[in-house]
């Protein structure tokens, strides 16, 4: 992965940004979902979300093979795909200040239908365990029949990059002895009470399962 | 706002999507951010994360005058947009049914500059309201300065459509005695201890905030 090109060059507010693979990847692995950029066929721009797993520097998608979205990708398109973590809504005494604090990840690479039954076998598991570490073993593994009836894209991940804003807000000297309230309101993806099936008992993959993956 | 083109058009499992106004508002209104896609000077595609908001059937993005993609939408881009909500991981006794319960809207239209002293006042007073509603009266709204330094684009919706899932797991019927826990782990975004700068009492708008904007 690189960031040699313009298109993932961080312009604005440098500081934010980071081009180390380690930080891009710890954010796409920690957000549940991506948003993914991908042109029609009449060449506009199109965002779906989607469940999505990384292994080294490739993201995984799956879906249906009727999937407008895989098709399209399969084809060999472009793509941009996006993974982004709320921290924080950021109040300042100014609403010029106002701003959330955040954990972004953009990347792009050129997608690819993944054929390989290795590849799309070591797919399936990285999504599974991406939505919930342990599952692999606490499930049925797909069949055959199933397999087939899921397609499989590949993005090798050609460059990147992070952006993330943290702290406090930054008000201008002059407005700090406003009587507004200013601060922080920390937001973050949390579990609700688990709603099983049946009387199965819980597995420990399930009751450890966090919104942060650890 | 239409859904008349194949470009909004929902091919894969339609029972689960909407052309509702109404529906895809209420997911647009509901989420902290969207994501933006647009093309960039080569044409290839990109997804920005942003915060929005909405007045009527228009989209309000704002930031820098130096950003890259307010300058890129400015000029009269094709725009996509998407917002999801992820409401619950679909754990089912087969890897094939795993699933997520989300509600997205994605949403097209064409960019244009908002230029017009009452549309951008409009449309920071939403953006602010967006995010922490009460809001416009309690902090120092912008001045002649700050607005200038403020660009603001708006997305006129031409078409857009939702889709979601909701309710437990679907398992087929020869796996449902599988010794495998099956159901929902819940999530949603959940607030966090207020994180005040100095001592100013906190008000009721920042009180009441919560991530789903009731």
């Amino acid at each position: 992965m690189t960031a040699s090109s313009a298109r993932s060059e961080i312009r604005r507010l440098p500081d934010r940004g980071s081009y180390d693979p380690a930080v891009i990847n710890s954010i796409l692995d920690e957000a549940l979902i991506c948003h993914v950029g991908f042109l029609d066929e009449e060449g506009r721009p199109v965002v779906i979300p989607t469940i999505h797993a990384r292994i080294g520097e490739t993201l995984y998608l799956h879906g249906s093979p009727a999937s407008r979205m895989l098709r399209t990708l399969a084809a060999g398109s472009q793509v941009s795909v996006t993974a982004t973590l709320v921290d924080a809504i950021v109040l300042a005494k100014s609403h010029f200040h106002h701003s959330m604090n955040y954990r972004s990840a953009v990347v792009f690479g050129t997608a690819r239908a993944v054929t390989d039954a290795d590849e799309k076998a070591a797919a399936f598991r990285a999504i599974v365990e991406h939505l919930v570490a342990g599952r692999w073993d606490g499930a049925r593994r797909p069949n055959e029949k199933e397999s087939r009836a899921t397609a499989v894209v590949a993005i090798d991940i050609e460059e990147g990059s992070a952006k993330q804003r943290t702290g406090p807000p930054i008000d201008d000297d002059e407005d700090m002895n406003l009587p507004h309230w200013a601060g922080l309101i920390p937001v973050g993806l949390e579990r609700g009470p688990f709603e099983p099936v049946d009387q199965t008992p819980l597995p420990d993959h399930v009751r450890n399962w966090s919104p942060t993956g650890s």
